[in-house]
């Protein structure tokens, strides 16, 4: 049986030594575990982005897969670790927001404040519990303790809110950019599922400098440059251009808002 | 017996989340295949850098180890996806050249075009064939699937066109900058055992606003910062600068042109 | 068991073949070993910044994990290649300096000068030797080849310098800035241990523009963009700002000199 699979996302980057300190701590606490990176990559302190990534990544993995993401601008302060189990997953991270859209899919997640300090690196330090809490707890538990063991269930973690996009008129809806991606691409809060006709009607998609009333199902169905709605591989609208950065030509980045009219 | 080896060579970045994709597909379907980063930071799009890459990295690697490369502008349009072993090794990728490098160096390569839709993700998306077609079919390869089972043999993929310098003179040839590396080492198309004597020559190497003359085995043998002609690593002779970026003092980049006359 | 440990410490990026060069070749040797990236993005040829990574990194790995570091200016002169045993543990460098500070943390480090070139990759190139010596003497180390059979015992590597401030006055420490983080942490060589009176004395901390002296035991005691100096993760006193680049704030980087004051 091969080892369990502990999947790191964090905000530490590559240039420094945080990332090859957790996989270290790892390696000392769960010899079998296996690590895979999925990013350190995560832009400094930004949650939302975090919480895209590790939504996005997760359903890939098997059952039993253990993530620990860390992006904790409040490391230190009273915010909590928790111990989230989900789709047949297991998830340690602050409790600021970065698991609300992956237990936002969950009916009945269960969620633990991790409260037993015989799991955790000591001393703990102020400004690392990536080092000090997070990756010794996802080890231990790869090792096989048990999740009941590191603290008590809770239910007042932070609540996921809608990440949908809200209607504001009879025929308009207001969302957002969830992620700019390496290519450009716009991935909008807007579930692919829930405008099923949109290729067959006139519609309007204003974001940044631009309104974009072109669908296309792939990139090949437009021209070099061309913006277009397509509907993305993450399951929301995109806002795309054939070879070229969208996000430049529109002139926005994450966050941004998004207002779509259908006629 | 340790599990197969999967390597990973993509233009998807580091900072979104398609990279962690492929690897939660691969331990889905394949829980004892090692997954390996190769780089995901070829250039957006740039076929002949990731072509340079697989070719370079691949010959290090183990027999019967399988390389997943995900260079795909093509995607969603009716380029192929093909499976070819080569070198006793396997290469999951499109049907665009990404492969030619390394195929110019087989004599015997089998190419299989993959058509069995019972190995794919499903539904298979417009825009992201790696984590639809490439990851899981490279997984279930490394999982024991016999590679006829994908699809047949094609002998019409995209050939392999000549990496060579053309000779355009009794003592000039043409070539190109295959890539420029970090250190700003251009590494030209010039196979150092094709010009064997050229330590011993006056020469002359004009590639961006200068002309080198110099030749050096190695950096000690320059002075910081001088321009010199060395047989580099890949086997391919090239333009560096000891510890400066001689692309930079050139002004050129991955693909200028580059003319050698020997005297 | 598990495969040996192998991490990999170098300066030589990610959008470059060489990383993935070193994981082909150790594979080939040692099939079962596991490779685990540390960084790749050691800023060229620097060295101090090496040095720092890698000790901090290695004291969180688990005895026997044998460690490369490349960061190799001198590649191709007579600089040496060593393999120093410290703290359990096994590393594989150029005698330059990289393990400096790593081994001015162990009593009695035994270092090899690295000599028997059948543990080496044939022909051993002039401009590559983290390919050809220091991840094929690795690998054969962890498919079990005994210390003692890459070279003679020296005494006569690069010997640890000081790594401490220097006390300039009777309440005057001068020291430097070891690095610079993601965050624009500016971690300095100030270890918190010898500064234990710290946060109940008035001090000033002179760096690049400015002098701090506010203390603070984690982020949370100051306001958003306050300079403070803080005992960072690492087990050295750094100059930050909550939520903001301090390094930015003062206009320095790595290496910057650091003047305290205990008044």
């Amino acid at each position: 049986m091969p080892g369990r699979l502990i999947t790191l996302t964090t905000d530490f980057g590559v240039t420094d030594h945080y990332a090859g300190v957790l996989k270290g701590v790892i390696a000392a606490i769960a010899p079998l575990a296996r690590v895979v990176d999925i990013t350190h990559d995560i832009a400094p302190y930004e949650i939302a982005e975090g919480a895209f990534t590790i939504d996005q990544v997760s359903r890939y993995f098997p059952k039993r897969t253990i993530h620990v993401i860390v992006v904790d601008p409040g490391v230190g302060s009273e915010r909590r670790a928790i111990l989230a189990e989900a789709h047949g997953q297991f998830f340690v991270a602050p409790d600021n927001g970065v698991l609300a859209m992956m237990l936002a899919r969950e009916p009945k997640p269960r969620v633990r404040h991790i409260t037993n300090d015989k799991y955790f690196r000591h001393p703990v330090s102020n400004t690392f519990h990536g080092r000090d809490i997070f990756s010794p707890v996802a080890a231990h538990l790869a090792a096989g303790v048990a999740p009941a063991r590191f603290g008590p269930r809770i239910d007042d973690y932070l609540r996921p809110r809608s990440f949908a996009p809200v209607r504001t008129g009879k025929r308009v809806w207001t969302g957002t950019v969830l992620k700019v991606d390496r290519f450009g691409n716009c991935i909008t809060n807007f579930p692919t599922a829930d405008f099923p006709e949109l290729a067959l009607r006139h519609f309007e998609m204003l974001a940044g400098i631009q309104a974009v009333t072109k669908f296309a199902r792939f990139f090949s169905e437009s021209t070099p440059g061309e913006l277009c709605v397509m509907p993305g591989s993450s399951g929301f609208l995109e806002i795309v251009a054939n070879q070229t950065p969208a996000a430049k030509a529109l002139g926005i980045s994450s966050g941004a808002p998004v207002e779509l009219t259908v006629y």
